[in-house]
């Protein structure tokens, strides 16, 4: 597939929280995936898919998304960009919040290998 | 200056247009600026200051810009993205276009080391 192909088939299955499935057909095992920070302190980065389901799971487990707008893709070359703004509930902590993100995602060989989350700081 | 202070002044001073005193004050003399593609089929990538400040120069010359809105940032860690939506009409062909675009821009030391434009898709 294509950038453009791989980034609107990443904002299709989003769009309907299907994210299991867009890591099973879309992602690279050698995926490199860099959060903004990590609520625990530890590393922002997560290598290989394995560690990128993990992620996964705790955000279906633990977050209850009340909805959530896929705005793109923007694509150029190796490179896309798709904006997320999410509106979600934390399960444990009960706390509500609006995220406001871009995922900057780069793909090889149809694959996408890098994904790297910005939150909004304005 | 660091990376959400460089994300801020370039949001600041693209929103009033100050194309040139973004360059003059934010960006490396070894910027790489990547555009999607080129009119001219000549090569989309751009490397040093000069050249993109002929980018920017063209730019202003050609395009009667009637709004913009720029969105953002969004930032982590050595990275930052901002959405510009931008009406304009080309002087030379009279041709007024919407244009939808993020920037993608890395920071080093402070100052802008490369840019990346990537259009809307969708």
């Amino acid at each position: 597939m294509s950038t453009e192909e791989v980034a609107k088939k990443v904002v299709e299955l989003t769009r309907k929280q299907a994210w299991k499935e867009a890591l099973d057909t879309l992602y690279d095992k050698d995926i490199v995936s860099i959060e903004a920070r990590t609520m625990d302190g530890s590393s922002p980065e997560t290598r290989g898919i394995e560690g990128v389901r993990g992620k996964t799971d705790w955000w279906t487990q633990n977050m209850q998304v009340h909805s959530a707008k896929v705005s793109g893709p923007f694509v150029a070359h190796d490179r896309f960009v798709v904006q997320y703004d999410i509106d979600v509930t934390d399960k444990n902590s009960k706390n509500r919040m609006q995220l406001s993100e871009v995922g900057v995602y780069t793909v090889k060989d149809g694959k996408i290998v890098r994904e790297e989350f910005l939150p909004r700081v304005d």
